[in-house]
C-alpha cells in the first residue's frame, strides 16, 4: 500500500516555512539558509548533493541526518508545487531553464510538478518531470501508478503540503522546528485546525536546535 | 541582577498560546485544557496546587517536571496581565470575585497585574495582587522593587509577554510547543521577526510529546 511521505519540512518557530521575496537567487526569499542550517551538514544532504566523490563518507550521522535520511528510503515518485521547481510564475516563456535542480538532480525518480500551464515532459538526469495541472488526489493516484509499488514523496512547497493536508492524503509528515522568528512568508498550518487529531505524533530534539515533529497516520 | 523570567508558557505548533472565545469557565477558550495536559501530571503542579496534603510526594519527576519546577525557584515577584488574573474587561464591576486562583493563590508574592481599571491593592492567602496601568518598563521597574533581590516572573498571557520582547527585557523565555493545531487565538510570536538573535536557545523534547524550548537572553 503506497503512502505519501512528507519530510525535512523545515518550518521557523513561528510556522513559517518559507520567507517573503523569494526569487531565482533566494528560494527561501528573507529566510535565506536559515531553515535548513540544520541540513546542509548532514551526510544525506552532502552525499546526495553531488559531493560525495569528494567526500565520500563526509558529514555527520546525528540525529538530523537520521531523520533527513528517510526521505530516500522506498520513495518511487515526487509530487512537488511548481515553485520547488523553479521561481517562475505564469506560462513558461524560457523552457531552456531547467529547474533549480542541476544536470543530475537528486529525485532520480518520476516527479510530478504541479502547475496549471503546460510544459511537455523533461528528463534531467535519471530524473524526469511531468508538469500536470491536478488536484492533490488525482496527482496522488499519477505518482501512486508511476511508483511502481514504493512510496510517493510530497516535497513542497508548504501551501501544496497544506493542500494535501487538507484533503488528507499525507501519511508521515515530518516537521522541522527551527528556532528562529521569520515573521512573514508562507504558513504550514494555517486552516488545519484539530489536524493532530488524524495523527500520532512523536518529537525528538537535536543538539543543533532543532526539533524534529513526525507525524504518523492513525489506521483509518 | 535580577532577571525577567518566562515559565511555562504553552504553544500549539502553530503559535497560538491561547484559544478563542474566553471565558470565566474556559480561561484557555476553545482550546481547554490541551495545552496544560503535559503540566498536569507533575509533582509541581500536583505540589502547587493545594493537593499536596492528599499526595505528598505524588506527581511526576520526568522533564516536564523539571522545566515546571523551575518556575517558582528564585522569585520574588510576578507581573501579569489582567487575563491572567480573571476575564472581566472594562472597569471592576464586582470587585468580590477575587480571581481565578481560589483562597491561596500559588504565587505567595506580589502579583503586579496590568489593567487600566484602577482597583484597590488586594491580598489573598499570602499573595498581594496590585492592579497597575503602568508600560512593560515601569511595570518591570516595580516588580523589582517588590521582588527584594529575586527575580520577576512575567506570568503571561501571550499578548503581555510580547510586549515585554518586543521591549527586550526578557530575559529567559521558556516555551512549550505542543503537538496541536489550534487554528485560532492568541498568537504568541507575531510582530517578534529575528528575536532570536537576541537569545541562546535550546529545546529538549519530552516522551509526553512537548518540546520545551528555552531561549537565554545573550550577555547585553
Amino acid at each position: 500500500m503506497t503512502k505519501l511521505r512528507v519530510h525535512n519540512l523545515a518550518v521557523s518557530i513561528d510556522g513559517y516555512a518559507t520567507g517573503e521575496d523569494r526569487s531565482l537567487e533566494a528560494p527561501f526569499g528573507h529566510a535565506g539558509g536559515r531553515l535548513m542550517e540544520w541540513f546542509f551538514p548532514t551526510h544525506t544532504f552532502v552525499s546526495t548533493s553531488g559531493h560525495e566523490t569528494e567526500a565520500v563518507g563526509g558529514g555527520t550521522y546525528g540525529v538530523d541526518d537520521a531523520f533527513a535520511a528517510a526521505s530516500w528510503r522506498g520513495i518511487g515518485a515526487e509530487i512537488m508545487g511548481r515553485g520547488k521547481f523553479g521561481p517562475q510564475v505564469g506560462p513558461w516563456e524560457d523552457e531552456s531553464w531547467r529547474g533549480w535542480w542541476g544536470d543530475e538532480p537528486p529525485f532520480r525518480t518520476p516527479v510530478v510538478v504541479l502547475t496549471h500551464h503546460a510544459r511537455p515532459d523533461l528528463a534531467v538526469g535519471e530524473t524526469t518531470f511531468l508538469f500536470r495541472a491536478l488536484a492533490p488526489g488525482d496527482a496522488l493516484a499519477l505518482a501512486t501508478d508511476l511508483a511502481g509499488g514504493q512510496d510517493v514523496r510530497l516535497g513542497g512547497g508548504p501551501t501544496v503540503v497544506r493542500e494535501f493536508l487538507r484533503a488528507g492524503l499525507v501519511d508521515l509528515l515530518h516537521v522541522v522546528v527551527v528556532p528562529v522568528v521569520l515573521g512573514r512568508g508562507v504558513r504550514l498550518w494555517d486552516d488545519l485546525e484539530s489536524l493532530e487529531s488524524q495523527f500520532d505524533t512523536e518529537a525528538t530534539s537535536s543538539p543543533s536546535g532543532v526539533t524534529h515533529h513526525l507525524w504518523t497516520r492513525r489506521a483509518r
